[in-house]
């Protein structure tokens, strides 16, 4: 797997954390979370040091945690400060800490360098309770590489064949090609799909012109925004952003994150819902009834291109048209990576 | 896995290709298989040439078949004819392209190199509608790789072990011996066997004397013809081939398909039935019952024998006088193996 | 896997050998037990000669076992004495014939030297039949390394955490030590734990002194011996071993074998037991009960300890006082291991 480290990846959701420990795997690294009774995160490797048993399947007391298996006691900042019958401690009896923050209603874990965790390289993403959305939340296990998903989100052209139904998605979105941009920390997508049929509950066939906006950023977070707007909206904007002011319709906001748990493991975590308003829940109601039947389908697919991969894992690809965003992204990875291997990393930068 | 490539592996059966994508595994490769509009077959590649998605969880368009996951298209020939929003096809766009045949009910592809693909080398198995014979049919995978199920056709002492209860052989099958013949293809076994009971369902306990003569031909084709006798008639044969005018009781036909389908994972075609005559239903339901039980015995002993054999790859085996057959099979297979692979293969003519 | 050879290993229950073959592993070894009909026991390499299929799914005849494939017969020394239609029988077809014991209820297998297998140094295990201990049996199948159940049953601080539930097991456990004696083959834990609360099934909370001793002899079988006094008596004893004249009550004896089936397999036997007395019934019915939730808590930490180390097979470990035990028994048997793989081993002795 070859995956940014300097980067803050999702662990879970922010309510998955209480005074118990919570297990996680986050790039083959096993992790223990739990909240202190102050309320602090706190975010250890899952293993003690005296016999590798997990801490996970430990007990908290208070802000600390106790292996259950020969009892050793570690605090917050992953110190053994307690073995049963022995009064000395050793220096060495220590487990690895990781930077962790609780923001937006996800669980976010640095795996780089703890000195260059800085939590306003968190992601912008949209939380539960934020003011201008309202939104549905699930997620969903792959038996895949995450690095796939990522490119799954980065050509959406994959929304004409594999989301035909549960997107109703037209040949629109695979004939026509977005406009990528460099971010600092990932890339943008902006387009619009003219003449698009809208989303699969709108029942009026004239076509609309739908805009969307999306950025994929490390180390697979995307936040996207897709409006629908009466026919010829596209061209009187130039073919550029929507101007704010113009009447939309089935406005949403998702945000998702792709974390590696292990090779071929990944857990897909997404938010998405509607623009608050009046008719609001019944939208959410039938956005969700689309995600659930929508993401089973990039499950389907992810999942088929990985068996193929494991027959053949030296398999060529052969990039298409399609693959500006993938081509961008993954260089952009494989830059950082490279970087952070031979120990020039320079710190990412928040999107601006 | 070492196997002749140069011959025509069994697929499926004809009637499990449609006008939809068809999955199979054939020497760990993965084939789409899909019948054009005008009934042609189309063997092809497994693997998008885009990002490696199977196409068999594609869509057949009329004689040609889309990736559903980008779109791309592929004709009978698996050469891209398009890419959705992109005018040029690279002329490396294409996929490899199996010889296939439909015959005698079974879908053949040839694993090897396509210019010597001749449909005259199918060996010539019965059509579940022949004239001569009411066949039955079945089915069954075997955790065992494709090799082991071949040793156990060319060592039919194993009848009188293995298949005590199934085909209720006696141990006049492992006494006795048959003569083995190498065929151009494959090799032939002929043989009576003097003082048999007989098919299980025979009530009579009067001895009486079995013929059977089968060729066993690349890569696993079994074409086996099974008689009984009145008491006396192999000697009145001098151990030769029954005349054809003699009357038999209890014949049948049995066609036969080894497929590896992947490492230690082999899937097992069989027909098999009476000579059409008056009883000939009655006789076909009492041997599909001994069929089930039968296989089902070859498959509980061939996945044991491969268990012992995933723990010890390297354990000897010591050859005995009933390896006659195993041994020039083999050695016959890997000397077309030997010369394939320094391409020095002259090919394999079919049975005289 | 690193385990000394020359031992006895649990392979089953006595009850489990009768006249059919029985399939064992033993130190990824495949082993075919049956009882003779002059009741002689017999262990053989559970591999025909001829082409690798096990003879436990084959057949007992008198003394001997016939291979079900293709019908070669062994005799209890494991010469093959007959091959179907085959009148010479190489010198070389025969397989390895293990030394095997039928003692106190316990079938046991020498996997070492057979020259080296003397009864004598079977371990003195009570049998079911004990005219002193009324005993219950179990056994459970463990996904973990058997070396880590044995460090398990040499750092008893485990009781306080691991069995807090199971055992009702006080921080006693945990902060006293036993006193470890290296023996010739293995090592003995004596120790009070000095006002602890007994047995989970005592209701008087007033504290009392238990005398816990056992011995953890090759390959992994452990003998102990259970028992609570009136507060004091450790004292009184000078923390020696209790006066056998003395009253005590919760009186147990346990007996455990730790058998490695395959790599990261395990087999857990155990016999439990009060002394024979007039509410043995009901407490024999109180200790089983004990034993399948403590049993399982074991398992469930070891499998849990073996599930981080395949994540991380060369995580590094750091002993504690706690581990005096668990050091000397691995240091005697890297020993023994390195004795034998070099030829220079000597014979281990029963302890005295």
């Amino acid at each position: 797997m070859t995956y940014v480290r300097n980067c803050w990846y999702v662990a879970c959701w922010s309510a998955d954390i209480t005074e118990k420990p919570f297990a996680a795997h986050i790039l083959s690294e096993r992790i223990v979370l739990y909240r202190a009774p102050s309320g602090a995160l706190v975010a250890l490797e899952d293993r003690c040091v005296h016999r590798n048993a997990p801490l996970s399947v430990g007990r908290c007391e208070g802000a600390n945690i106790r292996c259950l298996y020969h009892g050793l006691l570690f605090d917050a900042d992953g110190r053994c400060i307690e073995i049963p019958g022995q009064d000395l401690i050793p220096e060495k009896a220590r487990i690895r800490k990781y930077p962790v923050a609780d923001k937006h209603d996800w669980i976010w874990v640095w795996m780089g360098d703890p000195a260059k965790a800085e939590e306003n390289l968190i992601p912008p993403v949209a939380g539960l309770q934020h003011p201008e959305w309202l939104l549905g939340h699930g997620h969903i296990d792959i038996a895949g590489e995450a690095r796939l998903m990522c490119d799954n989100l980065l050509d959406f052209t994959h929304l004409s064949y594999v989301h035909a139904a549960g997107f109703a998605a037209s040949d629109a979105w695979a004939r026509s090609r977005p406009k990528f941009t460099q971010l600092p920390n990932g890339v943008r997508s902006e387009r619009w799909v003219v003449g698009d049929k809208g989303m699969r509950t709108r029942e009026d066939a004239a076509p609309i012109d739908g805009w969307q906006s999306y950025d994929l950023l490390l180390p697979g977070i995307l936040i996207m925004w897709n409006g629908f707007y009466e026919a010829g909206t596209a061209a009187k904007m130039n073919m550029g952003a929507p101007d704010p002011a113009l009447t939309s319709f089935d406005v949403s906001l998702t945000c998702q994150a792709i974390t590696p748990l292990k090779e071929k493991q990944t857990r897909y975590f997404w938010t998405w819902g509607p623009r608050k308003g009046p008719a609001d829940e019944a939208v959410l109601a039938a956005l969700m009834s689309i995600a659930d039947e929508a993401f089973g389908e990039d499950r389907a697919i992810v999942e088929a291109q990985q068996r193929v991969l494991d027959d053949r894992p030296d398999a060529p690809i052969m990039p298409t048209n399609s693959d500006q965003g993938v081509l961008m992204y993954n260089r952009f990875v494989a830059e950082l990576v490279r970087d952070e291997q031979s120990g020039s990393a320079s710190p990412i930068r928040a999107t601006a």
